[in-house]
């Protein structure tokens, strides 16, 4: 295996796009790219995620992208992996480039569905669940993540400003991030009174439809020693699985996707919880930040509420989780949600998070969920 | 690198599925699984394509085939690259395992569609090409290819026998293919009555709709000593795009893509096209299988029709072609087919092809392509 680093990283302000996904792609990718130090003919395999290319009426994404790049000739694949899609690309390129199959890899993730009507766009994303199972029956993502909550409440006693907290320094954060979608706070008054969507999740539990793109660029240490910016040296990439269906599941309050992938990263980075100084995990919904911050190993199951209660993962917490506002205030374009947590970790270990910059830390973790925990990434991030 | 084989393959019958998609790719997958003489718990990633997933409402399929598997902690990632979405899952596969990061893959390609009316199901097969510039103005693939047929019969004055050769050719095998969509012969007359569909193509030089499932196991051969079948050893695994859309190809005759790809496979197998004994190629249409004999180095430009119309690619020819009966005959359930032309070599190679068997075969090459040849796929495959 050859050490392998993230030499670039680009995002587009995530909300509504008004040009298409692939010109968003190419925009995305070209400033990676450039953030790099490299060409485009330095890239030698593009890979996309677009997982609801089916809005834009556009598969096989790769080729286009590659042709405006101006490298026609290199390869490409789409990799799906529901939400987990752009990480599940990164893993991919990772493991090119570690094998050393490839110097330089490509990665972007894009999503545009705000041009569909809701009902649409609703039926699109229900598509990540299992269908004769779960959508065709009525059971969509706020639904599937509001038993997680209820199971969650029922087991821990979880208090509604348990999961407010998620909301309120998510929104904090993401005030701060011009990527963000959301780029305004809230207060624990305004998410208590905002209107339930799925008992006992409310409007500020869940994060929204958004349009965005982000791109990374994986490349070898000895064929690129001197990127422009700090690398990011992947210490544990590492994909997972899980049951596909919660109703088949021995429990409720958890992913056994993300125990699984946070246990093998540990290993794979040799290190331990202790060792990370902030993470970028999956919030599409607050309970979801606050069973990742236990299934990552972070805090013993029931606790990560009240200590999010306390503000430890706050910016200037013992622990910052989520500084780019996470899902929840940044946006979740599904496919380009995996990506962008690397484009935070990037700008973060670049000094360029501005008013969200969390102090300096050697080592990052991002956590990346497919659907209700199917499919789970956690990658490590070290210095150089 | 490692040396990889392909240790296990299986196909259901393509043509119209009764069952479910995620029903299809659980069924051949444990039968590809069974072929190697190993068990789900030895799969370390599943690799699934699944293009058109739409069409059942379903995406994020590996978490669902793995449950389905007993293996639901194995991670898997749906790989799309248009036609050549299994072979490009299958590159993914042979690069982990080569790479040293799996001992065993699984590649699954998937597609079901004949429950869908025909004008729904041609707008899903429609997104492979480039939406703005080619469908959104009407140009779906049979128009597309008939360009090329047009462009090559205008260069090389082509007649109509030599694409009706293919068809014949093809449809001749697939009679003798217990897989094949078609297992009916076509005569000569037959082809030249069929009616145009578009100029110059006619019925019978298009590949049919179907649905399908194909798998295959992918293994190293250091961890897999002793298949149960003769297994196929990858000497070449390589993917390539090109230009995406044909309007902005400096020819039309051919696909550059496939040239590139056959030149590299060549150089990566060190071997030339006459150390080759059969091939599969990609016929969606009977130009393509013309276009690719050549563009892979088998024939020069404007030759391979002729050929094709004096047997040489015949089952008992000097160069069988598609013995399987191709697209054309065996079918294209789109993402299945890159996988099937594996499971093609496979019983080849292991004496199961019944009547279509061709003779004692050291070498064979497999050549899927993307859409109109924006990806493409060749892999070569030797004997251990």
């Amino acid at each position: 295996m050859r050490e392998t680093w993230v030499v670039g990283a680009a995002s587009n302000r995530f909300g509504k796009m008004a040009e298409s996904g692939r010109e968003a792609a190419a925009t995305v990718a070209l400033r990676a790219i450039e953030s790099a130090g490299l060409e485009p003919r330095d890239i030698g395999m593009t890979f996309v995620s677009n997982a609801f290319g089916i809005a834009e009426r556009q598969a096989h994404l790769g080729p286009l992208l590659n042709t405006a790049l101006g490298i026609p000739e290199v390869p490409s694949a789409t990799i799906e992996s529901a939400c987990s899609s752009s990480s599940a690309a990164l893993h991919e390129a990772y493991v090119h480039v570690a094998g050393g199959f490839l110097d330089a890899a490509l990665v972007v993730g894009v999503e545009k569905l705000s041009h569909l009507d809701t009902l649409t766009a609703t039926s699109y994303f229900a598509i990540g669940a299992d269908y004769p199972f779960e959508a065709r029956n009525g059971a969509t993502f706020p639904g599937l993540y509001a038993t997680i909550a209820s199971a969650y409440r029922q087991k821990y006693g979880t208090r509604p400003e348990e999961l407010g907290a998620v909301a309120v320094k998510n929104h904090a954060n993401g005030a701060r991030n011009p990527h963000a979608h959301f780029q305004k706070e809230i207060t624990m008054d305004m998410y208590l009174r905002s209107p339930v969507i799925a008992s006992p999740l409310r409007l500020f539990d869940c994060c929204p439809f958004s349009d965005g793109a982000a791109a990374i660029v994986v490349a070898a240490r000895e064929r690129r020693p001197s990127p422009v910016g700090e690398p990011l040296v992947i210490r544990a990439s590492v994909r997972t699985g899980s049951i596909a269906d919660m109703h088949d599941r021995p429990g409720l309050t958890g992913l056994p996707a993300s125990r699984l992938a946070a246990e093998r990263a540990f290993r794979q980075a040799g290190l331990s919880p202790k060792e990370i100084q902030f993470l970028e995990v999956h919030d599409c919904f607050t309970i979801a930040e606050i069973a990742a911050l236990e299934d990552l190993g972070f805090y013993p199951p029931g606790t990560a509420g009240r200590a999010t209660r306390e503000g430890e993962t706050q910016r200037d917490g013992r622990l910052p989780v989520n500084p780019s506002g996470g899902l929840k205030a940044k946006g979740h374009p599904v496919s380009a949600t995996g990506a962008s947590q690397v484009v935070e970790i990037f700008e973060q270990f670049n000094g360029l998070a501005g008013g969200r910059q969390v102090p300096h830390a050697e080592v990052a973790l991002a956590h990346n969920v497919g659907a209700t925990g199917g499919s789970c990434s956690v990658h490590i991030f070290g210095r150089r």
